[in-house]
């Protein structure tokens, strides 16, 4: 790394908020901001005021001309064509041509890549995943995203696309409506939502006394169902059975395509511990191929929470070459 | 390629026949041919047989001295470790050291890998995978295998085990049993065996008439139900409908790990047509995301059929290097 320029910066572009932050070699956050992603209508606007923002941060830490490129995360955002494309909750017209965007108002090389891939390369770079080679990051919040390392490298495939695991079909029949339009994906049962969901349908089904039937059914959330399964309520615990079964197998099958060395779960749902990691591990020892048994750990992100998206994205300005830039 | 060296040799190591040839930088097959896999049953003699047959080959066609390298392909072989590991239909003890065996008898490098990454290797540098850099091998014969290609670089995990997709679950509940030990796996069902399967199941459990049931139920083989399908038996083709029905979801959900530009399909069952490839694309679009909706191709291997399997083991030849032998 350039000792001139030891700093990159980090930018998570969020639904509601961006976050952003100066961030040194060693993955130390030197002072990080943010801003609300939808205040404004206008992408340019959304720009000049991320550029005042970032500006003074840079100012008031003495990094002006020290920043080595910035790393940005966002949802459906492609590392190859440097846009954020169709289908996404932002307030601008898709797709967004934002590391040209942004490499022209800082002057300054930009990388973006989706919010699983930039936290599967702060895990590399600062987290539970230095010296792996071959691990798959699964962001377990609103929905499932997923961020593959396969020989040291972020696996984009051929469009950019790639690591939707999210989206592997775990019930073919009757399977849950999914966001992307089709039945039975893993997001619908493995997310934050997708255990609210199951706790809906386990109370609707079932006639056992939980104390989750003291809440509006159609508001309960996963954070709900975590606070009634830790005061020891069998059907909350059931639900993390559920959904810790699913995913474990869904980890099993993930093996048979790129033998990792090991799964990192990061995001809400992953801070459930032991009530949702004891199943998970559990399903994945069983539907293991016996070649794999016992050989594939499950791992925790060891980045902190507050600072995690930050550092994620803020890795990739490490990779970013002024010549990387599309359409320049 | 050094042009005193422009030959390869590729062996494939079957349970019945051990196939060997010697291949141009064109991927010519120069000569080939092959002695029995079992007729010794020591590994030492077998060795033996195959340098004296080799080099008889070699001799003859005026390329002593002029091999790089020796490639092969074999069940369960591992790149990384040059060994063939346990569990496989062959009559010495394992692990076997094959690539030390194999580089010291001839004193040229070796690269060993499993069957169907050879197919891929093979295919990418000369058949229908020319030019793509992400691309997945399904080979549907005995087994289901899996030779999975991201950015230009084979997948071999951090074992060197990865591309196990025969092993993905596709049946969660009452599902086949599989060689592997499991149930419900894609190759319980898509590789000739599974169709043979699905053929004994469809008979007893139905009742329509079908050309299948003048046959002695538990020797009908994939060849069958592709005749009787072929001839226009209904039974047999809904055979084939049910196999395509389960790869193609197969390749949708494998499409969502790495992107790829094409799934290339190869082995005996591949060499059915339409009456498979029709229900295989037609499930594939059907459960694709639909990010990926008509963008993945589905091709079959270019790889004259006689020649595919030496041809795939000698690609890999041309990677075989002194210093990557393990254990010397």
């Amino acid at each position: 790394m350039n000792t001139n320029k030891p700093y990159v910066v980090g930018i998570d572009i969020g639904g509601t908020n961006t976050v952003f932050g100066i961030v040194d070699a060693r993955g130390a956050v030197i002072a990080s901001s943010s801003i609300k992603t939808a205040k404004h209508s206008n992408i340019e606007d959304y720009i000049d005021e991320l550029y005042n923002e970032l500006t003074k941060l840079i100012t008031t830490h003495d990094a002006e001309g020290k920043i080595h490129g910035i790393g940005i995360g966002a949802p459906n955002a492609n590392y190859f064509t440097g846009t954020i494309e169709d289908g996404v909750n932002l307030p601008w017209p898709t797709p967004i041509p934002l590391a040209k965007l942004v490499s022209e108002k800082f002057g300054i090389p930009v990388a973006i890549t989706n919010d699983a891939n930039a936290a599967a390369i702060g895990e590399m770079t600062y987290g539970a995943a230095r010296g792996l080679k071959d691990f798959i990051m699964i962001t377990l919040g609103t929905g499932v995203g997923s961020g593959i390392v396969i020989n040291g490298q972020m696996v984009y495939g051929h469009d950019g696309f790639a690591g939707e695991l999210g989206h592997v079909t775990v019930k073919r029949n009757n399977g849950r409506l999914c966001g992307c339009g089709r039945t039975g994906c893993l997001e619908a049962y493995c997310s934050a939502t997708g255990v609210a969901r199951t706790a809906r349908e386990f109370l609707e089904v079932r006639n056992e006394p939980s104390m989750l039937r003291n809440l509006d059914i159609d508001s309960i959330t996963s954070k709900d169902v975590y606070d009634a399964a830790i005061a020891g309520d069998k059907l909350a615990q059931e639900i993390f059975e559920y959904t810790g079964d699913i995913l474990g197998a869904a980890l099993a099958d993930f093996t048979t395509f790129s033998a990792p060395q090991a799964f990192i779960l990061f995001g809400g749902l992953a801070k459930s511990g032991e009530i949702l990691m004891r199943p998970i591990r559990n399903s994945m020892e069983k539907n293991m191929m016996p070649l794999w048994k016992g050989k594939v750990n499950l791992l925790l992100s060891e980045l902190k929470e507050a600072d995690a998206a930050v550092l994620g994205a803020s890795a990739l300005g490490w990779e970013a070459k002024p010549q990387e830039q599309p359409q320049q």
